[in-house]
């Protein structure tokens, strides 16, 4: 049985919904906007920049891209950033981080509006992700992990869910968001003792830990679902995720490959979340 | 064996290294003071504000309690907030929750300010929470929860510790905070499947999910760890907690008792995020 599943089929479910709305929205004259906020010219923001402009393109959702050289200060990136907190034209803020060392995350997550935040810089938005509050915005890779799940039909009420890693982006939100589909969830990590028994006892392992194919064949359960977020370069220079998916792939009954897996749905899960927010601006 | 570790020598411990800092502070001219805002005078609130008083003036930090009707109304309720806000005499606020219907508690949590939040009702707390930045101020219980088990030297760090409820005021936070500690922690609830396999895994038990002596024997690992949240009163009008604590207190090594357990260590963790936010505040 082929256990590969690809996000492909995810994103365009999730684009084909969003193309409707946003047809629907512009009937009413509502032109959903995203504004994107890059400091320097990384090639990582670049890649990912061109995905979301081409997804949001297709969708129908304007876009802009703000780019600012690396020498702007603390003061002139909160002035923009205040700017299109108030600029009614623009619904959803994308800032690329990290930012310059020389820039206060820690200072500038708190001017992002809540509102237009559709990547969970916003405390804001991380509370709302803890609470389980859904009026707000989680960050789109562990939004996508539940994306894939729910479009495979993967069962999550009652389940064993471990999920490796434990950042802010990935690992501790993808770990609240399953929690809220009643899943019973292990958060496991660098410290985590056996850690292959443990992970092994888990029916879905969702592996955000960045470590080019650490999840090897005994990490997983014989018959388990896979999601596998890891981006990493291996010593070849080739792109693969924090699963050894070779080796993986014939034990478990799921399993996202990378490329071509989490990576590929969360420029839609980004789309939708400028539609909800250009919604919730507008009542609409 | 004796396996009940009270909470008392906690509470001792902590309220006396805050005795010699509110010393300290007041020698510098600095007078530590909580403003407890209450609606109505429920009975839970009132015996939790009498311990909270005593535990503050034996420990010197100034309080006032500020009491209004049940018909006190959203706009009133929020001027009174940005008062006591505004007020640099005093550092620590508590709000008494669940308020009554008619307030909002999902704008008023926004009201408060995140530097005077001494029990984590602001989503910059919550937000905090999650993301283990000690800057801010967690709430009460789970706080209480890690300190009695550093208190008894129990080790976390690589342990597997179940925490068993997952509300917003001790199962999600206690996760995270002892997710900081680096135990691998499984989050369980009511949808959780074979409930007493799950928890009797863990090294660590931590039952707050309100439901009177639900954790059985085999429900625990023989030499684990428990801490027991709950208080509940059962048929019989008895004050128990999660735990059926004479049926498991033989098999584990360790296990705090309700009452005089983990209730006993919150208001001195309130007393020493009082402490803390003054001392911030006045950058003493």
């Amino acid at each position: 049985m082929e256990s590969i599943i690809k996000g492909k089929p995810v994103a365009d479910k999730i684009s084909e919904n969003l193309i409707k709305e946003v047809e629907e929205l512009k009937a009413k004259g509502i032109n959903p906007k995203l504004s994107i906020v890059r400091v320097g010219a990384k090639g990582g923001d670049l890649a990912y920049e061109r995905g979301a402009l081409k997804r949001c393109e297709k969708i129908g959702i304007i876009t802009e891209v703000k780019e600012f050289p690396e020498s702007i200060t603390q003061e002139e990136y909160i002035n923009e950033l205040k700017k299109l907190n108030e600029d009614s034209s623009t619904h959803g803020i994308l800032c690329f981080r990290p930012l310059p060392k020389h820039l206060s995350e820690e200072q500038i997550k708190y001017v992002i509006s809540p509102e237009k935040d559709v990547d969970c810089f916003s405390p804001v938005n991380a509370a709302k992700v803890m609470e389980g509050d859904k009026s707000g915005y989680p960050p789109c890779t562990p939004t996508a992990v539940v994306e894939i799940l729910k479009h495979y039909d993967v069962e999550l009420s009652g389940k064993k869910v471990a999920v490796l890693g434990r950042s802010m982006v990935v690992g501790k939100p993808a770990a609240m968001l399953l929690l809220n589909e009643n899943a019973t969830v292990t958060i496991c990590h660098s410290r985590t003792k056996d850690l292959a028994t443990v992970t092994s006892e888990a029916d879905v392992l969702v592996a955000a830990v960045g470590r080019a194919r650490m999840v090897k064949e005994n990490f997983v359960k014989e018959g388990a679902v896979v999601i596998d977020v890891g981006i990493n370069v291996d010593e070849d220079g080739k792109l693969c995720g924090d699963v050894d998916t070779d080796a993986v792939k014939d034990k478990v009954s799921m399993i996202t490959p990378v490329p071509a897996g989490v990576g590929s749905v969360t420029t839609s899960v980004l789309a939708k979340h400028i539609v909800k927010a250009c919604k919730m601006q507008n009542n609409a």
